[in-house]
């Protein structure tokens, strides 16, 4: 099973967009320097978080992203569905019903007893995902911090939010 | 997040291969037929479940394939991990280290919040994946079948099972 790299910095890009004042933005350039990333691959993640509705992107010059809702609304399972796809990781391509001296399609009404199992653990670990929110990421970033990744974030933010945008 | 095909076609030939009368193997080629897979492909995926310690290699032209331990043994979790291999499905590249002003390595001696959160999903879709055995597999297929399911893959064994096999 894997996920792929986006998932981390998508997860990283929403939280650090967490901290920006009202009005603010960041630009892509500006995330993914902060993250150590290539600029085009997080622009591609970004461009999922948008279209799942957890990014504005505010255009123009001064433009960039910023959350399009609260931290407390954002679960990590928003994030791994916009940046992965809403697809199960198991995909069933019925083989039960392939091979020689196949059965009539009654036999094929319920779904197979594997698929069943298997996107059963993927509902359990959906459900995990939904648990945890950006703000409760942010909350234990902070409750481990004595104060050095606060003020190297807002060091950070100070340098390159824009403030420009509506 | 994505599992390969391989998933899939190892569940079944696992529950097939639990069809099979004592001393009795299946070769890959009946297999990958009786599934509609190919063979070439099929086999890497049998040498997995080998190597896992899920089904024996009998050798030599009547050889083929067997289960190594009891269906009840056998989890959907052990499969699963056999085809697709040990490690996690999200991987942290340690971003939050990278991009400037870094900070002193004090700052990381424990995992980042966002991996620790992505890998108890991940032990909780594990879990669900280690309560189903092939020995529910089997018996939740036999419930729904009037008889139909059962005819058809005694027959098939009946045919391909190599009864030489030690």
């Amino acid at each position: 099973m894997k996920l792929g790299d986006g998932v981390e910095q998508a997860i990283h890009s929403v939280s650090m967009l967490a901290g920006l004042s009202d009005g603010g933005v960041l630009s892509a350039a500006a995330l993914a320097e902060f993250h150590g990333v290539s600029t085009s691959y997080l622009l591609k993640h970004l461009q999922a978080l948008s279209g799942a509705g957890i990014v504005n992107t505010v255009p123009g010059p001064k433009g960039g992203y910023k959350l399009a809702k609260a931290t407390e609304e954002i679960s990590l399972l928003d994030i791994v569905l916009a940046v992965e796809g809403p697809e199960p990781a198991f995909r069933c391509s019925e083989i039960r019903q392939r091979g020689p001296n196949r059965l009539p399609g009654r036999y094929f009404t319920k779904p197979c007893q594997i698929s069943a199992a298997m996107l059963k653990a993927e509902r359990v670990y959906r459900a995990e995902l939904a648990k945890t929110s950006i703000a409760d990421i942010v909350a234990q970033l902070a409750a481990d911090d004595d104060g050095g990744i606060a003020a190297r974030g807002c060091a950070f933010l100070e340098i390159n939010e824009r403030k420009a945008a509506r």
